[in-house]
């Protein structure tokens, strides 16, 4: 397995203009976050990046992407008809190739020295197998991703077949069918927004989006690769932030500065604002 | 005086994205800045307002707008000509009216009931002359904003005559000539980003700009009116936080959470990722 694309979706509602929103990485220079999903990628050494996009942001986003621009590759998803859609509307960007894929409202912060995307397509290619990233997420964030049913693989510590995937569970549900042994209650392996996908998943999205007249999402797709063929989750050694919750800009600020080189500034400036604050509420 | 028009800069270099960034209000609102940048202008009882955008911005400013954009007037400024100039744009929206005028790159956080846009229009009505907002603000910031030296007007806690408005003074020339009788050294008067302007500061922008082949600033118009006529400075009850600067949305965004209804909830999820990130920081 070779994987040499990367495809990330930014066409969903309430999405697109996440991309473009400015942050500041932890080497503590100010970037969008698209120029930091492209470093993402391109860390990982892929070269050629597809970006599933809202007709009519390309200007914007080619803007955002600062000198990344040239080895971007936008592609339209004509109508909101969901995640599994605009994944497939890659299908010529990809042909039959593997590829990765991430959203464009994740940032993604590695615990170690490789970074994130580099640590899942390793495993990817060890594998030889379709793999997404996972991450141990409490019951209250189900709402927001992807959980999956699966078993540890012996031999590793990170990784598990995928025997089936539920698109944000609902709590019982969850409690029901997705436990995984040995992580205490209450906790799930949630989507990470990190994929390495295969043809096999073109071709069940292809099937999907001509039997159902509704959007497909990528979970019940991936559930369908689970029951066809060896389908892994990779537990990443990282966490993922969610940019499109409400304070999720905030929390990857925080993130990124906190375990940056600005570190004590962030802190400093941080405590004098709460001072400031204090001084606010009880003068007001 | 009647003030029922507002002008917005948003056309700087580095400036243009800033209205489109994503944000969490005081009341726990997400919104763009554009929108809450709207809204101060709103609560000061302005209806009409123009934005000075760079060409090709309104597509993204129009999404950015959310409900307001019905109000909003596009004015293009076909050539970075700087400040002034973009000012100067705004001519045929005006009129011989006089206006408020905000920059998109900062926001406004009052200590008191009225907003920041309502105490300064206030002001201004009551003394019939162009007033610009203004902050005590520390030497290192002076980098930053305009810096005006003054004295304070006997009857008035918090107003002051304008002599002079220098653009972007070094510490030196601040000492030399910018310094406040009462305040503490290292402290000086800057704009805070928003002004009352009338039409006296255009046809001063109108004159120096086919006087000078080069970029006007609005310190220098203003300098000159203060030169010809009556003009204001106001301490305003509040903070302005520019966007613009390094961790400057960061700054922003925890200003309005840790002044607004969400402040525990805030505090709480900071305290955790510091946690959190001291647990990476030690296992990495």
């Amino acid at each position: 397995m070779q994987i040499n694309k990367a495809v990330i979706t930014a066409a969903g509602p309430g999405q697109t203009s996440l991309p473009l929103q400015r942050l500041v990485d932890r080497d503590g220079c100010e970037k969008s976050a698209l120029e930091m999903i492209v470093e993402e990628v391109d860390a990982a050494g892929i070269e050629s990046v597809g970006i599933i996009i809202r007709p009519g942001d390309e200007d914007a986003y080619r803007r955002a992407a600062g000198k990344h621009v040239e080895r971007l590759c936008f592609i339209p998803q004509s109508e909101p008809k969901g995640y599994g859609d605009a994944i497939l509307r890659a299908r010529a960007f990809t042909g039959s190739d593997s590829f990765l894929h991430l959203v464009g409202d994740h940032l993604y912060l590695s615990r170690i020295e490789a970074r994130c995307a580099e640590q899942l397509i390793k495993i990817a290619i060890e594998e030889a197998c379709p793999v997404s990233a996972v991450q141990a997420t409490r019951e209250s964030m189900l709402p927001y991703f992807g959980t999956i049913a699966g078993n540890r693989l012996p031999r590793h510590d990170r990784l598990y077949e995928v025997k089936r995937v539920v698109e944000k569970p609902t709590p019982t549900q969850a409690e029901q069918d997705l436990t995984v042994s040995g992580f205490r209650s209450g906790v799930y392996l949630c989507f990470f927004g990190m994929h390495v996908l295969t043809n096999s998943v073109m071709n069940v999205l292809e099937e999907f989006s001509s039997r159902y007249d509704r959007p497909v999402s990528l979970s019940e797709a991936m559930s369908e690769v689970a029951s066809r063929e060896r389908y892994l989750a990779y537990e990443i050694q990282g966490t993922r932030y969610n940019m499109g919750v409400k304070y999720g800009l905030l929390n990857t600020q925080l993130a990124l500065s906190l375990s940056g080189v600005d570190r004590d500034r962030v802190l400093t400036e941080m405590v004098e604002l709460l001072a400031h604050q204090q001084n606010i509420s009880t003068s007001a």
